[in-house]
């Protein structure tokens, strides 16, 4: 499994994904979630992976072709779009379409193959927004309400995100909302694992402000990890009933 | 769905349901999904359920029918087998039956039908023992590495029990765990609902010690349930990433 979370706030978005990629329990690997399209100033696309490894890579390796394909226009680039909500489009109906040609080839197995997406960025002069595409090529996009979208294990780290993010949260708070997301999904499934990938994205600089690697044994990451543990026992112990 | 979890410590088992039933959004309705059986100082079982309803029903009244049966016996009645073991053995064996029948009733249709159980007691002499009675009947135990069990929409529930239940745990911090564990999974899932019903059997009673309903307007649970958002906003604005 995996888990990739993206806030959309006021301030950017702010992109974490972990990087563990699994065929069974004796076959783990690390494989890169998180993909960064730039063109600094003008358009950022980040996009962030779950699912199916062969239809992930299979779908960016495509739209990385369409890109440099001398034929590329706003139809068939992401690069090239008008707007986030066109570049939307085009990766979902490039993931549907992967989708369906590797469903076809495992369905003689009688299995199935399936995958999920988060998509954020911005263009120059267009609104920075959010999507979540679904396998089949339809996509919701985050809202003031709901400013936050998640893929794959995503149980174990929402009730922290329920509780502290709001589209007010600034980029520090949001960086350290999404990393104690990510850690109460280690620690609870051993099917998300480290690596991380962070990406912060300031709004309108349509470029990417941060870009973090966070390796396993990062003194940082560990310290806020035992600092969250503590401050729970501590509130836990706090509590009266 | 459910939530439903229990704890087996050195002083004794805690557990806790919700009870919140749906077929659909808009067919919301209430049923308790615990179920005591006891013989006070003798004997104590206690049956969480999480699954279809029809079938969880239809277990607990036949394995009701069996203790009151006049040829029960210690291989049919869960109140009268010599040990724990034996009694899971029992209720396995009905939730499996019960579930075929139904599951061949309903493959007309082209669905199916599922259940499992978590299965708390004591028997005067015995040890005090807790099963996960899976649909098919198996069965695992909690053991000192793994000292709780869920059943239902676990995962929100599962880092909070993670991070401060072992075996040590006192049966009120036992208590203020699951209550916190389903507060998070009740704000992150809108088929976990309320009322919620606890008990708790102190370790060699042999009967429930406490037994609580929880009711959607519990003044006590509400404080604790804001007590518990405080503690995790003021933690959350403590760390440093």
């Amino acid at each position: 499994m995996t888990y990739c979370v993206g806030l959309l706030l006021n301030d950017g978005a702010v992109l974490l994904s972990d990087t563990r990629t699994n065929a069974g329990f004796d076959n783990i690997a690390i494989y890169r979630k998180m993909f960064i399209f730039e063109e600094p100033g003008e358009r950022v696309i980040t996009i962030l992976t779950a699912g199916s490894l062969s239809v992930t890579q299979t779908t960016i390796a495509r739209l990385r072709d369409a890109m440099n394909h001398p034929d590329a226009d706003e139809d068939s680039s992401i690069m090239k779009a008008p707007t986030m909500l066109k570049a939307a489009e085009i990766i979902g109906n490039m993931l549907a379409k992967v989708r369906a040609d590797i469903d076809d080839k495992l369905s003689a197995m009688r299995q199935g193959a399936s995958a999920s997406l988060i998509v954020a960025g911005q263009r120059k002069g267009g609104e920075m927004r959010m999507f979540l595409i679904y396998p089949e090529g339809n996509f919701i996009e985050a809202t003031e309400d709901t400013p936050f979208l998640q893929i794959g294990e995503h149980k174990y780290g929402k009730p922290i995100l329920d509780r502290v993010v709001n589209m007010d949260t600034t980029l520090a708070d949001a960086q350290k909302a999404v990393l104690l997301s990510m850690d109460s999904t280690l620690r609870s499934n051993l099917s998300v694992g480290m690596p991380l990938d962070m990406a912060v994205i300031e709004r309108d600089a349509c470029r990417v402000t941060l870009r973090r690697r966070i390796e396993a044994g990062d003194e940082g990451f560990r310290a806020m990890s035992e600092g969250w543990s503590q401050a729970l026992r501590d509130g836990f112990s706090q509590i009266k009933i």
